[in-house]
């Protein structure tokens, strides 16, 4: 498939892989880790763990050789997965959390916490539905153009 | 799950309902036109919509009584999934698309691409995982706590 969400969906298109970015973001970089905080059975940790190495979204280090224990690190496309991660998260809390956010964002140094909100970095104006639309791009194949032709919801 | 990332995920944590919340994002409302693109079969494109209804996210109208026909109309929830796709897109297009973009995102009256970045509405600051970080909210329980104290990678 084409089209950039789908290849996107592709990598991380399940729940377990989502979270498990999530908790790579968090700091947790161990298979116990893991397992404790998704509650997750072992062969689909392991599953779920061996789809993101080979996707280039962690890196598999060794850090005990006996016994044999890895630890998985963000790659560069992994750590870039986290504005995806704040969207998801402004979402939840938005729509999903009706007795309080149990997660928030907060500031390093000053613990505020930010309202995200997607824009163009070129000109600062926030990406509405309103004011842009997703269109086929120069690589789009056929599928790919008919789906762009709709007027928009 | 009280987090607010797997909350989202309860909603649209699988492929095909981010798939069909993109399709509908870019105008698609009927059943064979969710269909047509996105080679699905009818059992399953009926329980993603039927899900994504529950879920709140889209809104059943009856367009034709004879035959019976339904379309599907982003929710206000729906519709403020915008943003996760934004980042998604721009993602997937950083990162997967070597033969150049099939789908890019423009500006409805300039046609212009672009830059999707993940900001504080309020400071306008850049929203990346050197200054800022997830952190336990006050509705957090105990599993959420322990999963915030790890040092960050």
């Amino acid at each position: 498939m084409p089209c950039p969400v789908a290849r996107s969906l592709e990598r991380v298109g399940e729940w377990w892989s989502i979270l498990i970015l999530r908790d790579a973001s968090l700091g947790l970089t161990r298979f116990d880790q893991f397992q404790r905080s998704l509650d997750i059975s072992p062969n689909m940790l392991t599953r779920r763990l061996n789809a993101l190495v080979d996707a280039d979204l962690l890196e598999r280090r060794r850090y005990s050789i006996r016994p044999p224990r890895d630890e998985y690190i963000l790659t560069e496309k992994g750590r870039d997965f986290w504005p995806v991660l704040c969207s998801l998260l402004a979402w939840g809390n938005k729509h999903f959390a009706p007795e309080g956010p149990s997660v928030v964002i907060i500031n390093r140094k000053t613990g505020q916490q930010p309202d995200p909100v997607v824009i163009d970095r070129h000109t600062g104006q926030l990406l509405t539905p309103s004011d842009f639309q997703a269109a086929a791009g120069p690589a789009a194949d056929k599928a790919t153009q008919g789906r762009h032709s709709y007027p928009s919801q």
